[in-house]
């Protein structure tokens, strides 16, 4: 999964975003062979790794799309899918946005089955434009993709911004509207 | 999934299990039927899920079987995969035995990926003779599920008791000696 860069930055930013992603990255690899050091002294105390990731501690979480999807059958909600990665600043910034938007966190808790995965699934429907992070895909109970529920970014349909969150809270209200099918 | 019962059980045992099991069902049934009641109230602090769900809070865990092979690949270890269920005793009594196994968590933590399970995967060779819980399955960096290494029930062949801590120690270390494969 690549990290989602906006295509509309100038090339100056982009550049030092570029730069910046390097350091980013070095700081990674850095703090990664330093905890590596840390678990060959052993026993530091670890935090344990949560569902929500930091998404909304307070809300459900399932832990694999096929746990997911049998919720959203059974309790007939619409499915949520967040796609993120820990090192992709543009997750990041989502993710700050999405915890502290309470009408969010609240629609998300009444409304939906509520899923955020690292590594995608073997699902093509899950990526119609690309396996870009962030990436929010919404399915039906009927276990229909919502493709036609996008973003405001026409290369990456299914991205979002912290700047984004009316249209989020919008999409998420058109997600609980089911689709008619022949299920 | 079924919740793994011992045969071994006097049938008077059994019965009285049985009644057990219908008790824990309806104790979890009024505990969800509680929560959701809670939830309509709202607010009520909710205490994270973790990945780890009490199998070892200090072990790092994989959030999905694709991402478990990924570093299982990667990082050339083999995966043990646990699969489990909240409400089935079996499923509680062993979790508490490997938990507080101190080898098992040591050997957990330096030589396996590790991945809890409260859903069936689509890999039906992770079910070699059905969906039970709860169960123990060791797949080798080579991607091979390793069906030869079982618990000592012949009828539930990847089933433990808490009592088969040894045993599991014991396939812990067949585990670490890889298959010698084409990959």
């Amino acid at each position: 999964m690549t990290c989602f860069v906006l295509y509309s930055f100038q090339s100056q930013k982009k550049m030092f975003k570029g730069l910046l992603s390097v350091f980013l990255a070095l700081v990674a690899v850095t703090s990664i062979m330093a905890k590596s050091e840390k678990t060959a002294v052993k026993q530091e105390k670890r935090v344990p790794q949560t569902l929500s990731r930091g998404w909304g501690d307070q809300l459900i979480w399932a832990q694999t799309y096929e746990e997911a999807l049998f919720w959203a059958r059974s309790r007939n909600k619409p499915l949520m899918v967040i796609f993120h990665l820990d090192d992709c600043p543009h997750s990041q910034a989502l993710k700050k946005a999405f915890a502290k938007d309470k009408e969010i966190q609240r629609l998300a808790d009444e409304h939906f089955i509520l899923l955020n995965l690292v590594y995608e699934t073997t699902d093509k429907h899950l990526f119609p434009d690309g396996q870009y992070v962030p990436r929010i895909l919404f399915v039906d109970p009927s276990m229909t993709v919502r493709a036609d529920i996008s973003g405001p970014y026409s290369n990456r349909k299914y991205a979002y911004e912290p700047s984004d969150m009316k249209l989020l809270r919008n999409n998420m209200e058109r997600a609980k509207t089911f689709l008619k099918t022949e299920l």
